[in-house]
């Protein structure tokens, strides 16, 4: 058990930007709005999934819709009000609340209502990383129903998915309601239990995400290589480094989609990566030969400082270094990779594990 | 109080069809739906608005799409299921039904949820007409709460609308939900009370399709002219008679939108009628002049027998009779036509009431 007081935001923030693998949200906004419920109600506690009481009913909650969006358009409170409404319609109170992926501003969003309702957080997430789409959380994979779930807007408006064929239905489902909520939405699953958080969640993210953050601030204090430091905190590896020469960027459909091209610099000089996102990014092609692929984690910092580029960030002219890390083992299982490997995406090629 | 047989749908369909305005989708299969429903669960009970009980639950069900779609994708028991979703949300048990709209196959989309649950319903409907948009009805122009409303598809999906800000955004989100369940689901409103209908419902409505339907069977069976037939059951007047030369229709955002042009005939030779449309016809311009607008009612019979010619059968060459009948007083008043004025479908022209 610990605590997220105002001081360990900004490292769950950076840690969570790294993790997102360029999605989940802006985590310097997401940290901020975290900052101002937990200034105003308290700290929030963490309990870890072995911690939380058998009887435990945990609500997933999450920001949907595209990043580009969500830095124009701040989210309010959209998820203390999804909380309260999967509660009205399940009849059943949340005992502790978790996240829905510990990428970006998602890996804080849970602390806002978890701070106005006085409810501890799980340290654990449905991702591990970031994915784009509702239904990439291992909760789903291994068997937690979906819904129903409630979507909210900051106007008063909310939707209750309420039964839907497959997790995928309830995605297409909520991305339309988002879309019409303009983009940024908040939603929360009905209650999981505690042997349902235990057996499918990812544990330990909103630890692991302070971590890395503080290895960072600590690199950048101390005039460290801050890209050692995240490789010291996350097993992983460099994948490449270089500069943004172009960026194609569209929001489109709920998401921002498209593609960023970066030309090598130093022991990279001369070749070429070019990285598809989807929120978050999906392919990593070297010199047109993909080299990493979903679930893999693909994250870009910032070469100097280590601080995460995400997908709404990126820009012309950045120095960004390429970090991958191993997706967490229950993403390549069979069913995990059917949900969020290469296919689910639309790509043709087969997932290659990372090697370190 | 009358019953609903099998023998009496094609009538109401013909009816609705005309009093439809070209909208409410396909009264011909909507009639083949409701009496696979009748054949098989018996006649349905027809009770005027005075004659509900004064503790009756009515729920409003009703089809939303493009009618274009409509016709390819054929509905099946979307509106059963809808009635049950709202049901189990609200805890409440309908006592009966009515129908959205006096429109198309809307105008016997109830019958099929009724036959199944053996309910009855309302002898009225929430236009007097068809509208293309879920927020146009009386029922919530006169203070009738449009939310919870459920959203059912044929696979086994549902959504509630919970609470929105206005009727406008269960619209809106309603839309999108319907265009992601293939452009073709159903709706169930919650429960009314019987002031609430006897308030705000138009009356008698179901009971005027079925007359207007047998007038134009009676005088196709006796050779008599159908269209002085169907004046001389609704009192109207013919605004244009000719055939068909252009139409351009297309089906976007969950309608079908365009305009038809129709070049005179006989005594209206060498004239060109122009009418735009969302699902239902709503102005009608007679050589570049605005002659009828909604809320009145614009309605394309073939020339001939007297048949409705709905948006989705609107086709080049057909020779059609534009009709025209005035609104319901409820349409009229200054909240009437905020809602669905020429306005609220986004022309600048005023509302000019139909002289007969």
């Amino acid at each position: 058990m610990w605590k997220v007081t105002e001081d360990v935001l900004l490292p769950i923030a950076t840690g969570a930007g790294i993790l997102g693998t360029g999605g989940g949200g802006n985590p310097y906004i997401g940290q901020l709005r975290a900052r101002q419920a937990i200034r105003k109600h308290g700290p929030v506690t963490v309990l870890s999934p072995e911690e939380l009481p058998d009887d435990a009913r945990v609500v997933c909650v999450g920001g949907i819709g595209a990043p580009t969006v969500g830095i124009e358009k701040v989210r309010d409170l959209q998820s203390y009000y999804a909380l309260r409404a999967i509660e009205d319609y399940t009849g059943e109170k949340a005992t502790a609340l978790i996240s829905n992926e510990i990428g970006g501003s998602n890996s804080v969003e849970p602390l806002i209502p978890a701070a106005m309702a006085g409810l501890p957080v799980v340290d654990a997430d449905g991702m591990g990383r970031a994915f784009p789409e509702f239904q990439m959380k291992t909760f789903f994979v291994y068997g937690v129903p979906c819904c129903p779930m409630a979507v909210a807007d900051e106007k008063g408006n909310s939707v209750i998915i309420r039964e839907t064929i497959t997790p995928y239905w309830a995605e297409r489902l909520a991305r339309a309601t988002t879309v019409q909520m303009g983009c940024v939405a908040c939603y929360a699953v009905a209650p999981m239990t505690a042997e349902q958080v235990r057996r499918t969640a990812i544990p330990n993210t909103l630890s692991l995400a302070r971590d890395l953050g503080a290895a960072v601030q600590l690199a950048q204090a101390n005039g460290d290589d801050p890209l050692e430091a995240i490789l010291a905190t996350c097993p992983g590896r460099i994948l490449f480094s270089g500069k943004v020469v172009d960026l194609d960027r569209r929001t489109t459909a709920g998401f921002a989609r498209g593609s960023v091209t970066i030309d090598g610099l130093d022991s990279f000089g001369g070749k070429r990566m070019v990285i598809d996102f989807q929120n978050e990014n999906l392919i990593a092609r070297l010199d047109g030969t993909i080299v990493c692929t979903v679930p893999d984690l693909i994250c870009a910092v910032a070469t100097d400082l280590g601080e995460p580029v995400t997908t709404e960030l990126m820009r012309y002219g950045l120095r960004v270094t390429i970090l991958a890390f191993p997706a967490p083992a229950l993403w390549t299982t069979p069913e995990g990779l059917a949900t969020a490997g290469p296919g689910a995406f639309g790509y043709e090629t087969d997932y290659i594990p990372l090697e370190l």
